[in-house]
């Protein structure tokens, strides 16, 4: 019996984005009392809320969302839980030492979810700014440990955005970066992940529906 | 190992919506060599190319996609090929007797994924009309054997559609339908099927990322 765990922060309206993103709108497009069905108008940024990043985000040439093989975005993953029944200190980066913990986890192919305990603030004000990063140099060390995803419960990896994406996104690398994830405390250290891209051509990245996958024996 | 099938159509500029539906489009919002990051604008119907369907769609008061169970998206699948190596005759209805051939594959909790050529015309004018149906009577048959989730290769179970989702998704039969799939010529005959909505609040559908799953036994 499989049971699902949901990754993924809430689309609707009053979700923030990015300060410079495009802002998440859906609008009633249709009504069943007038049309027979009902339909709406989704329009957003491919950065809204949970979504993950492609190497085209940041690197002039890189890859499209459609250009990585399906097969990244599922499969066995490992929960690194950097605060467990908490949350880190945001003012502290987060090292290479604070990781080396949990080195084990982080081996080639290895899809890697750590959790600092920010998801709390998901949707909330604040939520954008002040978050717990990663430096450069941890991120280089995760990818020289040949990482091929890495999700976090922060809205990126790292406030000095620019030099820990195209870390983490460079050539040689090409991580896939699940950023906005919530409910990581929810999750057992092993589980399946899921989190597909919309099929968006060239683009740079896309919302996902990140879930867990637990296998869990049948109830007696 | 695990391979995956892409059961979804691309999202990218031209590609038709449903005649009444908003338009697709995408418009880059931010540039590598001016911002630093590439980010775009997307903006579709809850309906555009592959997608779902939940019960708020045609019910009055029924359910959205948030309120259906997360693990009914995901798991053992079977696919009822209607054409074997060609195409469905699109002026012939897809009749119970059709179906009964497969009668093994509807059963209580199955999600089925049929096909009948059609996807072949994907992306296409003329894709959204005069498409392979199913009458009324063989969508309630369908609801009878207690199918979950069901998935095509036409954009809608039948031209009749008010009908037709009416039965799907009512009261007491609450179907997931999953609309303009592609691909489904490359699928073996029971897979796991993968396609979850986003995390939309209160919406009557949901463009979805569909993929099969193939376990396949390593390479030797």
């Amino acid at each position: 019996v499989s049971r699902i765990i949901d990754l993924s922060q809430p689309l609707e309206n009053g979700q923030p984005a990015f300060p410079s993103d495009p802002e998440l709108r859906i609008t009633p497009h249709a009504h069943i009392p007038s049309h027979g069905c009902a339909v709406s108008r989704i329009s957003f940024s491919s950065h809204q809320g949970t979504h993950l990043d492609a190497p085209a985000h940041v690197i002039k040439g890189g890859k499209p969302v459609d250009a990585i093989p399906l097969e990244r975005f599922h499969g066995p993953a490992e929960l690194v839980d950097l605060a467990p029944g908490g949350a880190l200190d945001p003012s502290m980066p987060i090292t290479i030492g604070m990781l080396r913990k949990h080195a084990g986890a982080f081996r080639p192919g290895a899809r890697i979810l750590y959790r600092t305990g920010w998801d709390r603030r998901a949707g909330m004000g604040g939520y954008f700014e002040g978050f717990p990063s990663l430096t450069p140099e941890t991120a280089r060390w995760i990818v020289s440990r040949g990482v091929v995803l890495l999700g976090m419960d922060t809205p990126s990896p790292a406030e000095n955005w620019k030099e820990t994406h195209q870390v983490l996104l460079g050539e040689g690398a090409e991580v896939v970066v699940v950023e906005g994830l919530v409910n990581l405390h929810l999750l057992p250290q092993r589980f399946t992940f899921v989190g597909f891209p919309l099929n968006l051509i060239g683009l740079d990245g896309s919302p996902v529906r990140a879930v867990a996958v637990v296998e869990e024996p049948p109830a007696t």
